[in-house]
């Protein structure tokens, strides 16, 4: 098959700088959308996947999956975009759409396999072993994998709703949030900043946990109605069995008993962060008021299309710093450092210079 | 305001063994029922409260919350109850009857305070100071925390029903266990053993997971449709992303992330036991499926009536093992080896001797 030679940034091998090189995308098969990436957020994963944090990861790496862009190409078949619409792409390129969760949306949870945007087995497109992500020039994808970006939003400000957005907006629809609920947001980073905005989009009260008192005020400023120091035992305590769930975005240790307990009866504490840690639970902090600790992962291609309806209806974006993909490595320290407000994203016109 | 003396079996300090004692019980308000207890099952958490496991425990203190009798004398004002009607009061003597949750039935949540059958403050009785469990002669009752013990069933082994039978029969319907589900039931022990009876007459397909191998073959008698050596790393695999549910009745440490990776999508592991020490959970374990890790304490008092009259229905008791109440501290320390085939039951008649 046919390959096209595209310039990307990516990483040698593990915990390398990460440099320019030039990838390999397949052609335009009959399905396929060919999108011309003009910005790619940076999430915390692409470095956690980038320093092999979880294992597993294949090199050379291109990470990033919150692409957005224009359509240059579409195959015969495509029936859903033609050239010239804006056009995103996620975490996630196929799935085997056939299975119980396929067939729910849920593509996440495929039973077959979850193709993700970078470092995932390449089964398609006979240009290379392993998906590469959005840190390129642009993409190829089943048209069935790749989101319409409305017109109205901010296009670089919307590129992390990709994955940020549809984290946070997925656990929000599945747990109900909605008017006259009470949402607790932990942690105001990436993920957290966007969970404010589209808990208030939804009608939620929302209160804000933070250990960091600089923190407090944007906190007000991006929507939440209330917000806490999480270190102030007597702040704290003032909303014990108060909320209906609470969205946990801290990837750092911390205790979950803490927060069990500001949950109302049937209350769940839902985790999107990615703690290296285990986290210890007591017996009793999910028993009394019949609580849960709780995950979620993303959203499906379905869902992630209503959530960018949603915010282009809120007029939500993420609030973002651009960079040029040359200063890529210094953004990773400064992310692992977590001194971004509140999401780095790439302007990709900077790989043609 | 009078009182009636009556005989008991109780602890004067924590850890002391069990031995004879006169309580008082409060006299009979327009709204009470007076039973006299014929039967009391043995619960681990009557052991963790005379042993003051969990602190604030209050002596002198006479466990029991599984007490089944007859009605002898009745309020002015009851309705629910004659002279002679078999009885049942299992863990729930009070509550503040107008929360949100006592009005959702759940009193096990009130939000002011739910006075438990023993060592729960007693505002009432003018009795004594805090509330006395069933190892005595008789209970005074509000007959709104009173159950009816349908005639059908045997009666001792009807007794472990009213803490047991509903610890493990609420999160059942909790989390809609019923024709088409697969549970899983960890541990075989006086929940557990309640527990594979209720799933199966629900009308779900039953997986026993047990650590010791002589109980595969009680889990099969017991009416689970398979049971799993859950030390066998490759049995164990093979049940991976396959249940809906699992309820956890193990009292001892043990490794939740186990369990959480057998959970199909949307699956809980829903812990009824105590185990002392906090149990760590990882991030991937909750992330992957969407699932949770949950808590549920026993029920209120109208699913306890569904609970018992399902039971009467589907004519499901407690395996018990009878004793003389003046044998309780060798029960006891059986019980704590876990060297029990199910459930003690008193022979209360065996206090009058």
């Amino acid at each position: 098959m046919e390959t096209k030679n595209v310039k990307a940034f990516g990483a040698e091998v593990a915990k390398a700088p990460l440099k320019e090189m030039t990838i390999q995308r397949r052609a335009v098969a009959a399905h396929d959308v060919e999108i011309e990436i003009l910005f790619c957020g940076i999430c915390h994963s692409d470095l956690h996947q980038a320093h092999d944090d979880f294992g597993g990861a294949h090199f050379p790496m291109v990470p990033g999956h919150e692409m957005v862009g224009r359509v240059i190409s579409v195959g015969n078949h495509v029936t859903k975009f033609k050239v010239g619409d804006l056009a995103g792409v996620g975490c996630i390129v196929d799935s085997c759409r056939e299975c119980e969760y396929c067939k729910e949306d849920l593509e996440m949870f495929c039973k077959v396999e979850t193709t993700m945007s970078f470092n995932s087995p390449d089964h398609k497109s006979g240009a290379g072993e392993f998906t590469y992500g959005g840190y390129s020039e642009s993409i190829v994808t089943d048209e069935n994998y790749v989101l319409h970006i409305p017109e109205s939003l901010d296009l670089a400000a919307a590129a992390p709703l990709l994955c940020a957005g549809i984290t946070v907006y997925s656990p929000f629809k599945h747990w109900n949030i909605g008017p006259g609920k009470k949402v607790g947001v932990l942690g105001i980073g990436g993920l957290g900043h966007v969970g404010i905005k589209i808990a208030k989009a939804l009608g939620a009260h929302v209160v804000v946990f933070t250990t960091s008192a600089k923190k407090v005020d944007d906190a007000r400023r991006l929507g939440a109605d209330e917000a806490v120091l999480s270190s102030d035992p007597d702040q704290m305590a003032k909303y014990n069995s108060s909320l209906d769930m609470i969205l946990d975005t801290v990837s750092a240790k911390h205790d979950i008993n803490v927060y069990l307990n500001l949950l109302r009866v049937d209350g769940s504490v839902v985790l999107v962060g990615l703690p290296p840690e285990q986290l210890p639970i007591g017996a009793f902090n999910v028993i009394k008021g019949r609580r849960s600790f709780s995950g979620s992962n993303i959203g499906g291609i379905a869902e992630t299309q209503e959530m960018l309806d949603f915010c282009a209806e809120h007029n939500i974006t993420a609030d973002i710093e651009m960079i040029n993909i040359q200063d890529i490595n210094e953004a990773y320290e400064r992310l692992e450092k977590g001194d971004v407000h509140y999401r780095f994203v790439i302007d990709m016109a900077s790989l043609k210079k």
